[in-house]
């Protein structure tokens, strides 16, 4: 998605309230079975968080706003393999918190087309806690 | 800075062409001498790809439009230190190519104020090379 899209998202109309004034961050779940190197999971992790500012910035902009002046909190987690990802997603879809699967275009290391990184986020730490708790830092 | 003042400056009257048919990317040079873990390295990335989208994105709006068109290419290179990454974004400037510039909030690892990653680009392939093409893959 360009920026004019994403122009013309955040200029329509909004629908919600007020943030609360609670921690708010954003959960990078990393693909641990990929094996990527520390350079690739950062720039998997840069993808991702690209991505979360577009989405999340026109789906629930409020949060986004309030995340960026709390100095937007990222946490980097272990996760297992896809399928863990998609199950994590899954039960972040069902707590209505956004998602966004960042999936490798495959230039160089991994596999076209693998899972590379799930953002949860930016929402409540509290409610990210409640899916990614368990899980350990990167 | 926020989404409203983002969205204020995109709708601000713009300047410019438009952008050539060749490869962009954005370089992430990280600050190797603070030893940060993967974890954290990845989160700085995150930041940096964040505030580059933020101030490019006002900045520079027709090169992150093609960018992300193009599959938003990102490189994480290792720079020495603090004094390193300072010359490489006065050389980025003097090319009139976009820098960014990550400070750590200090909450983790590393003392805060910590330069821990300079961003340059999102610009032309070539012309980020001429700045970063000495440096090492992270």
């Amino acid at each position: 998605m360009g920026l004019r899209s994403f122009l013309h998202r955040l200029t329509a109309p909004k629908i919600g309230g007020m943030v609360e004034a609670r921690p708010i961050k954003l959960a990078l779940v990393i693909n641990h079975s990929l094996g990527m190197k520390k350079g690739k999971i950062a720039a998997q992790v840069g993808h991702a968080s690209v991505q979360t500012l577009l989405s999340a910035g026109s789906s629930t902009p409020k949060m986004v706003d309030a995340w960026l002046a709390q100095g937007q909190k990222k946490v980097c987690l272990k996760g297992v393999d896809e399928q863990h990802l998609t199950e994590l997603q899954a039960k972040a879809r069902q707590l209505k918190l956004h998602t966004s699967k960042t999936i490798d275009a495959g230039h160089t290391q991994i596999p076209k087309g693998s899972f590379t990184v799930l953002a949860i986020g930016p929402s409540y730490e509290d409610d990210i806690d409640a899916i990614t708790g368990e899980l350990p830092l990167l």
